[in-house]
């Protein structure tokens, strides 16, 4: 009889590793509670001791952040890889360590949501965005077949936040994607829940990740939270992965940057370089990145966006974007010529609209910005992926 | 002879000053010089003397802000009237007399145009809006029958902030309008253009205004820019002035702010508290507030904003703002009973959506909410004015 026993536990424990155990299947609906007792003993384990605190506190590492290209990175929330040190600037390399892009999933049966995290640098906002999208927490739940915003994480003081995300919950279990600050770097990040709760990885994502290659607007600038960069509004809107590889004020397209890229394997670029590689370096180095890209990835498809126009040129007498856009129209056409397949080409009109209202300034979307941005993307990526 | 020339000029004289010189036609175009010279030789008087700037820099109060339902207010760059400081708690005051909602309209030739100003409060930006929308300055010229952004000014520092707005224009002369900050005040305004130029007052508005009486959200938390407030973008789209008399957490429509609103002749009235004004405020207030506003104005049309429902509220046991609607319906429908016509009510799901995305928290809209916002209400704006 004691054998017997043994072996049902000892079966029980292979089966938990085997499955990973907190691999939940991706819709949770409100009464899915069916794995609630097997992880919430396991991911109890892994919660930290804190006596000051009435919730029960979990590492986000235990879950592990997605949105990462490379897991070799210096710090545990950066997105470049930490040999990049050699290969990017530095001042690509700064924006390179920011966490946008970088996210939580996680499933519990919580009443409360609360977070816990310290920033790396004490600039918490920006002239022209706010403190909540450079250096703030979003929270999204999995509901109805949507993603819909329950809480935001408010970035106060400088270097530790804590604040409860989302509280009184309708009793259930849910799915939830936690977005980490889009121009700050989060050094540690705590997800607190009520004792006893349920508290678990989600299912991993399956499929192909999205990689977005570009400037300060890829990163997120300037959107008013961390989910309402066009990219977190594409992940949710196509239930998909996706890298954000922007480099702020500094995508050049450079060969080394293409090498880094070629090391992915995505479902799809989107590449939205042109606001930081003007006319000269468009010639010096845009045939070369794709080559490059073409050779490691020969059907991957290609999104190409157009330099953002900026809303005030048509009141100017430079038009400073009309000879980028000239040259890379010119360029992405000689590519077309030279039979290279599967590459898409999205005008600065139909992403942004021309009344110029989704700015903050005269060169960053705004949440209006990102979401004419989204909706433009979306039916290229889904034409661009099933052709795929 | 010398009788003749003094004929003429005192003629020139009393025609001056009974057309008031610089009433420029609305519809400004590029080609449209004929009072240049008129109007920058009078401006030029008016213009400060400033020997350490390349610029001539006229204080805004030469040309007068407009935006405002009082005169006689404690500061130039306030809301509320002087008298409202024993009516109004401090804490309505202390919003109130903060610069939303008004601007500045002037005609230039000007090649270049830059801003100057003082702040009275040393928050330049709150946790989840930008220091552009709380202290910054947002330039829009009339082109081509509608209005475009051109330029911002970017408040880096306390009290004084100087920068270009605008630059490199195409030669020509144009209609301007400056919107000041939403969450902080003026104390003072300077504009700057290149020596030489035009700078008018741009011709005045005949047309009644629009009275928005509101929350912290008519007051425009948290819109990216001062220009992109609902209150702003209708103003541009309707061709009228506006007055915003939003008082950010204490839109609670006592009687005495009845009568102040009543004290204005406007085209109509917006009028949005609930999201202040709840269950006990509404059942105490809400009656008398309209009774008040009918007498003394018994056909100017009334439009309702529903209370904005929070994204949240779908994923938490209470509805905040469910019960306020119920009974804000309810006594609105009373008044619907009683036969008080010209009235109108906009559901949050008709003026904000569903989806949760026009958010920066689970209170404010972003740049895409107001959007959302201002492109429910000018239809209903539009049927209301058209109705009068």
């Amino acid at each position: 009889m004691k054998l017997y026993v043994y072996f049902i536990v000892l079966t029980g424990l292979i089966l938990l590793t085997v499955t990973g155990c907190c691999n939940i299947p991706y819709n949770i609906h409100p009464a899915s509670t069916k794995n609630q007792s097997r992880c919430e003993a396991i991911m109890s384990n892994l919660a930290k001791n804190d006596p000051n605190s009435k919730l029960t506190w979990f590492d986000a590492k235990v879950i592990g952040v997605e949105g990462k290209g490379w897991t070799d990175t210096e710090g545990y929330y950066e997105r470049v890889p930490a040999k990049a040190k050699g290969i990017l600037t530095n001042a690509a390399l700064n924006y390179g360590k920011h966490s946008s892009g970088l996210y939580v999933r996680f499933v519990t049966d919580s009443n409360t949501i609360s977070a816990r995290w310290k920033l790396r640098n004490k600039e918490l906002s920006m002239f022209h965005m706010t403190a909540v999208g450079v250096s703030g927490l979003d929270l999204y739940v999995h509901d109805n077949n949507t993603w819909r915003l329950v809480g935001i994480g408010r970035p106060l003081q400088f270097p530790v936040n804590e604040c409860v995300l989302a509280g009184d919950i309708i009793p259930g279990t849910y799915e939830y994607i936690l977005y980490l600050p889009l121009y700050n770097t989060v050094e540690q990040l705590e997800i607190g829940v009520d004792p006893g709760s349920m508290f678990a990885k989600a299912s991993k994502q399956t499929v192909k990740p999205i990689v977005f290659y570009g400037s300060s607007i890829v990163q997120g600038a300037c959107a008013s939270r961390p989910g309402m960069s066009h990219v977190a509004i594409l992940g949710r809107r196509m239930n998909r992965p996706t890298i954000n590889f922007a480099l702020a004020g500094n995508a050049l397209m450079e060969p080394e940057v293409a090498d880094l890229l070629c090391e992915l394997d995505p479902a799809v670029y989107v590449l939205d370089a042109v606001p930081n590689c003007h006319v000269g370096c468009l010639n010096a180095n845009f045939e070369k990145f794709v080559v490059k890209i073409r050779s490691a990835h020969p059907d991957t498809p290609l999104i190409f966006f157009e330099e953002i126009c900026y809303p005030n040129e048509f009141h100017t007498l430079q038009k400073p974007t009309q000879n980028d856009n000239i040259t890379f129209l010119k360029l992405f056409k000689q590519l077309q010529d030279k039979g290279v397949k599967n590459i898409y080409y999205i005008t600065s009109k139909d992403f942004i609209g021309t009344d110029g209202e989704a700015f903050v300034d005269l060169i960053h979307p705004t949440d209006l910005g990102f979401m004419r941005m989204a909706d433009a993307l979306e039916p290229v990526l889904k034409r661009a992926i099933k052709k795929e």
